[in-house]
């Protein structure tokens, strides 16, 4: 019974460790359709959503069959429960890829990016892949030292997302509002995408040690 | 044991009942501090958030309780999963009061509003206000037709988005870029705000119906 268990929960953070993967890759090909206004590329993302809200079901499926054929408790029961919260995460980054590529599709053939903030983008979005396939490594190894370094990876996100509001209100910012207001929704994207992966970290964190990062 | 269930799991919908209820007063008071520029309103809604986010951890208690002792199986594991969700749901909408309180404080003692989105930003709130009370009485009474009207409420949250849009990209808009990134910001927590309360009233024909509105 118990090895059925282990064997079952093995599958899921698999299950979810894939979903990571996928989001990631979005996030990848979103920015990258958004830094050359390239319409297929965001095309393929938006197509690409529905498989991720598939996983989605899949992977709640999967804790419902968890909870259902072996009642867990105790320490089993949160990870279950995490594991349900971390599918939801994944879900929502996949839709903050998906807003970024529709924001590409929206203005095509015009790029959303001015020249001044092209380079902010293109880090941000380096940062978000990067931090996805981090989280991808923890839940798939369940590395504690590396859930950590998302925190830090995080900061820099933070960073990215201020230098790019100094941009925009600088006297020099020659654009005025019209991209003002897509470049400020993108960079909610962007910081959520991470916020988001820092979660799943702090997940895993918990799932291992019973603890959520900073809680004590 | 089945009426402990049954008494156990209409105390945890009271409980977001409740839950409910603080992040829609919440967002009331988050408005208004944001509509009159006042300070101490603001504060009082980032100091309330501590108190939401303790409401989320007990509900995810009870959850477990449930989880634990009752084992439950088939629709009413279901019910319990959801209920997890719903929880999640109700602190994200109190982080958006928390996101608008919090902008109202940054600025102060200058209002963040120019005079042409007050009246947008005064029926944002108040539909989104209207939605999370309207997703409190779904949650207390799981009426289904009440459920369905939150889908509308939203077209119109939608709506008053759009034309906030429309009023900053306007060639009269005499503001500039810095109140722009604001407005924007402030539009999407609402907005948010408002899809979290559709996703609540969702979440309860779910749970009465087994199914989710639209998924058939």
């Amino acid at each position: 019974m118990r090895e059925a268990y282990q064997e079952q929960l093995d599958h899921f953070a698999n299950h979810l460790g894939d979903m990571c993967g996928a989001v990631s890759e979005a996030m990848r090909r979103a920015t990258a359709a958004l830094l050359n206004a390239d319409l297929s590329l965001a095309e393929q993302v938006i197509d690409e959503d529905t498989r991720i809200g598939e996983a989605r079901k899949a992977a709640e499926e999967q804790a419902f069959a968890l909870l259902a054929l072996q009642s867990p408790v105790a320490t089993d029961l949160r990870v279950v429960v995490s594991a349900i919260h971390a599918a939801e995460d994944l879900e929502r980054m996949g839709k903050l890829a998906l807003h970024v590529a529709k924001t590409t599709r929206r203005r095509h053939p015009q790029p959303v990016l001015p020249e001044q903030v092209r380079e902010d983008f293109s880090e941000m979005g380096r940062v978000g892949v990067e931090l996805g396939k981090k989280a991808e490594r923890v839940i798939r190894t369940r590395d504690l030292e590396l859930a950590m370094e998302l925190e830090q990876d995080d900061d820099e996100m933070d960073e990215l997302h201020r230098h790019l509001f100094a941009v925009m209100m600088s006297p020099e910012w020659p654009h005025g509002v019209a991209p003002a207001v897509d470049i400020t929704l993108l960079g909610r994207f962007y910081e959520r995408f991470a916020d988001h992966a820092v979660a799943l970290a702090r997940r895993v964190v918990f799932i291992v040690t019973g603890k959520m990062p900073g809680d004590d």
